[in-house]
């Protein structure tokens, strides 16, 4: 017997040693055995404990921007052994280029977290959501929502698809956000995860607790009847769990997760992709139109939970897309071992695989398809080969090719008359994680996209201008949010810094001012502030604290002043130069101040000009202009130290001010908030 | 027999004819009859059909500002006949005070949704979600989110407790959002929401179909086991159950509903109080805990899903609480009929609320509580009066008082030692929608809510700060969130524009500038522009588009401009007057201009100078400052108009221009938005 895939929990390699027979897992080309999977004798209870204790208390002690950090290094030590990935995805029937989408995807998934959490989160534990919100008429009551990291842990579930991609993809957000995972990854394909589990456990970097691996099957996970917390279940409030995988496994398992415990699901839906009225053949569109379905047909050999099942083209145009979809085909679909030099295609995971599309893709026929390009039928004993597949519907509203998906290289072509219908059959889906259209049209964009925007998590438009930079149908991005209501699965994954938050509570917090700055560690408005006879200016990063307040004097304003700066920028407006006509203005007294006069005057007003700490100003946040500014009147500048972001890895950080610029009666002329660069020493 | 109450369906007064037996609800301090309810013969499914057809077409046809504008006009229609709903409120044992917080509460949600959907929502159907994504290097390829209504029906389960309120929180949202409500009140109240309907059908200004009133069970509603969509229920993909009530109740719908709906519920829980370590008796907080914990037991005489169920405090303060509890209840407390001179706390909601919450009294003694103040014996045959009963648990690990809710007024006093005991008490409450906290010092209030943040959906700090201001412990605010995790049903509700969203699908989009400019009204960068001839500035609201563009003249950047500025300024920073210490900071080659001057002269360079219809520039967002700008360096500005959003009210509206300085090789300099105020005609 070849060894049991090793699981990683409580920071240890684990292999069971099974009384019965382990599952067998086969080389997709050739049928050879590669490993077996048990978890005979795991104890699953031990491993969520290990993860709610030493893996949060390891997190615990980390700010976003380190983890994010740690990210980043993950990735570069997952990228120096990623060719031990491509090696063992070929065993699964990879190609390079479907390595590249698992294995390249999924670390450019940790390098996209770890930039965005240093650049949209601050280095600190709580992230603030919204503005600050105003609960009481003399501003001592605030309001505030935070986000905290939940305290359980992150249950990763991953389909066999993307062994590499899938995992990673669940589990940057989750160490961002300060929870522990507990991967489990599918059977066929849980070697690939195995192995790139190992690199990291390798590379010294994992805090302990923080990534735990089953490598096989979590019967007495989901022992739930649902309902309440509270009845024994190994799951509980603070756990959240990851699905991917099929649409009724996910409603199954959501159905048996004890309330209190959050769950997500994405799942492989029956996606469409449309090709404009007006992307008719001999269009730039069509072209991309063609080239992406054969694309999406093709990659991972059509296993992608993001495929095209539903082509979807204008009646006058359907047997233009089928030649040129089987002329593609033809040109550059080479199926076979992906180990061999020419191969473009390579099997299905497995032999199971093949049959169950197999199967799907006669159910399909049954329902009303034909196929009109390759066929339903299997030769290879060995090798779970199947050629691409295009069935044509005569009727688009046939319920089969909106509710069977044949997880393979099967696409199905539908026709449309008008937009209307076109959206309609789109939405026939029960919600899809993404639809794509081909078109240049920007009308038919619009109302296509009102159409069925509510059905779907992401739909990409493709036209001349993006055909050679649009990354595709089939790609979910970091940056994007990847899943879609309904048949879906009905949650979010990525989509940058939102998948942080879904591992996080939203609480609202209110109180004073004060205890406001003392919670979040942002200064509030009406909190107290110091003056220490020192400019804040010239306090380095690890002196300077929030609450740190300079203000000024007073400078009047005279109508010379508004002249002198008219004429010096150019800036000519009538309402700082005609008293007549500014009067005229249903916002101005008469002739005022330029805003941009006032908050040059206040940099001018607050400024130690001498070099020190405060090493630029960077920008400039939520300038509002409140109270015009007439010849005469006197304006004074308050600035106070609200928030400070020291970087890991500069000798610098940055901190944002509050400036309040007010009038000789106190009443505030303009607000905003001053970005600065400030050193650390 | 009294009248039935009706329902509100297809726009139209509905009341059956049962066969059988109505449910009978009393008069909660008489027991006199009020009224029967009964949904014989409803046809749920027509309500539904109306609402996805005539309700979704009512709301399509209106801008997020014009259904904000509506729910101004609902309130002031409430406003007008409140007596009328505080009148029935007293037969459901509300005091004045109680309707206070139901009636008027409810009124204040709606034009709080009409005022943030006017300030936080574009005048458009869409939503725009955080900032463009790049998706490859040449700026052809960009990702957006948005947020799109979902297209079916929100149906709203209320709980007895806020017959007002409970309704229009949760239909503010729905309606801004653009989904139609059906709501669905409690028996024991429903009268109360159904005179709150009529007066808003009464007024005239509800659009076909937007709400609908089910007065009564809808038996037939929840029949799916769960699992995939598709198998004949009632609710399907697009619709939204809101709940709240019991958590019990909450995870049985939960499970029966079909995956693809949204669910989210609001439930009792068993919230807490802290009282400080530092809060001791005779301290401003002492005293403010002590007043706010028996509001929270009197208000709705204990009947709200936020009030306080178990008290925390140090051990050394236990019995000084106990006394001061007492003799609040004592001074302020008189308990009766709503209606009689004097009565301070009303009756529950019925006898059998009456019943049961005495019974879980009696629970909470067995569970090792003993009443310290009040009884758990009931007198009066007709009216549900229940007087303040406060239990002492000495174990503050008893299980029963981390788990047993009596919904009335009913607390449970507990102690603690240490602060992460106190955390670790509140935490066992598996998930509250609310912990307030009496303390005036911030390093406890710091670390304390590190311990209970994610446990809770809402934390409220009192001091002698906000003693006077404080909203307090039991009240949701329609700026906050509310909702909790765990026990107290993992929703959320309100929280400003949040809840708005959550009637929203959020969708990916992809696509070159020019389609994503199309699709959400919003100029991309990349995207067309216009250049007619016309400056921009002169284009009233009417005939400006996004994309108008105006590109200004260059100008260059003189060692004198820059000494000018400073001393006109003030701003004599040695970046731009000392060209050694400028070279030696790291981000700049020598002496640069003022990144202030640049956005003066920028203003002069793209200013139209005279009346027009750009009345003002009211604000700036996102100034970015990204390359430095020597003397003998030129810049020019292009402005183009972003966003624009018309004003429902007002004769002119707002115009966000994307600026864009640049020097003479094509660098951005700096980028930002501008802010204007712009004439219609």
């Amino acid at each position: 017997m070849t060894a049991i895939v090793p699981s990683y929990l409580q920071d240890r390699w684990w292999t069971p040693e099974p009384a019965g027979d382990p599952t067998v897992v086969r080389d997709a080309s050739t049928g050879e055995v590669i490993a077996h999977v048990s978890t005979e004798g795991l104890d699953l209870g031990a491993a969520l404990a290990h993860a709610r204790t030493v893996g949060q208390a390891s997190l615990g002690a980390l700010t976003f921007h380190q983890r994010a950090l740690l990210l980043k290094q993950f990735a570069i030590a997952l990228t120096e052994r990623k060719d031990e990935l491509y090696a063992l995805s070929a065993r699964a029937g990879a190609t390079t280029a479907d390595s590249w989408v698992d294995v390249d995807g999924g670390i450019g998934v940790l390098f996209a977290y770890s930039g965005k959490g240093r650049r949209e989160l601050p280095n600190a534990q709580v992230y603030l959501d919204g503005a600050v919100e105003s609960l009481s008429k003399d501003g001592s009551f605030l309001g505030r929502h935070i986000h905290t990291r939940l305290r359980g842990v992150a249950v990763q579930i991953n389909a066999f698809n993307f062994p590499v991609w899938g995992p990673l993809e669940k589990f940057a957000p989750a160490f961002l956000a300060g929870m522990p995972s507990l991967i489990k990854p599918a059977t066929p394909t849980g070697y690939i995860t195995e192995a790139m589990v190992r690199i990291l456990v390798d590379s010294g970097l994992l805090p302990p607790g923080t990534l735990q691996l089953v490598s096989g099957s979590v019967p007495t996970l989901f022992t739930s009847a649902g309902g309440s917390l509270g009845t024994g279940d190994l799951l509980t409030l603070g756990d959240m769990v990851s699905f991917t995988g099929s649409a009724s496994t996910a409603a199954s398992l959501r159905s048996r997760t004890p309330s209190g415990v959050r769950f997500t699901a994405e799942t492989d839906s029956i996606n469409a992709s449309v090709l404009g009225p007006d992307a008719i053949a001999g269009t730039p569109e069509f072209d991309a139109y063609i080239r992406q379905l054969v694309a999406e047909m093709t990659s991972k050999a059509g296993q992608k939970c993001t495929a095209i099942r539903r082509a979807l083209v204008p009646a006058s145009e359907a047997d233009a897309v089928v030649d040129a979809v089987r002329r593609r085909i033809e040109e550059k679909v080479v199926v076979g071992d992906p180990r061999t030099e020419g191969v473009t295609m390579g099997p299905l995971v497995s032999l199971e695989q093949r049959d169950e599309v197999l199967g799907q893709v006669r159910a399909l026929e049954e329902g009303g398809g034909r196929i009109v390009i390759g066929s339903a039928t299997a030769a290879d004993p060995h090798g779970a080969f199947v050629s691409p597949v295009l069935l044509r519907f005569d009727d688009a509203g046939a319920d089969a090719v909106h509710t069977i998906e044949a997880f393979g290289p099967v696409s199905s072509l539908l026709t449309y008359e008008t937009v209307d219908e076109a959206a309609d059959i789109v939405m026939r889906g029960g919600g899809s994680l993404v639809t794509s259209v081909a078109t240049h049209d920007p009308d038919f964009a619009a109302s296509f996209l009102a159409g069925v925007a509510a059905g779907n998590g992401r739909v990409l438009f493709l036209d001349r201008d993006t055909a050679r930079s649009s990354t595709g149908h089939g790609s979910p991005l970091p940056s994007l949010v990847h899943g879609g209501p309904g048949r879906a699965g009905g949650g979010e994954e990525l989509g940058g810094i939102r998948a942080v938050l879904h591992h996080m509570q939203r609480t609202a917090v209110q109180g004073s001012p004060q205890m406001l700055t003392a919670v979040t560690g942002a200064w509030h408005t009406g909190a107290a502030t110091r003056e220490d006879g020192v400019h804040p200016f010239r306090k380095p990063l690890t002196q300077l604290r929030v609450g740190d307040r300079i203000a000024s004097a007073s400078r009047e304003v005279t109508l010379d002043d508004i002249e002198t700066f008219a004429h010096f920028t150019g800036d000519t407006f009538y309402a700082h130069m005609d008293e007549e006509a500014a009067a005229a203005n249903p916002f101005f007294p008469g002739r005022v101040a330029h805003g941009y006069l006032l908050v040059s005057w206040a940099a001018g007003l607050f400024v130690d000009p001498e070099p020190g700490p405060v090493l630029a100003n960077y920008g400039l946040e939520n300038l509002r202009f409140l109270t015009p500014v007439s010849p005469g009147d006197s304006i004074r500048v308050e600035l106070i130290a609200k928030q400070i972001t020291p970087r890991e890895t500069d000798e610098y950080g940055e901190v944002r001010w509050d400036a309040v610029i007010r009038n000789q009666d106190d009443e505030p002329v303009a607000t905003y908030d001053v970005l600065t660069l400030v050193a650390k020493e």
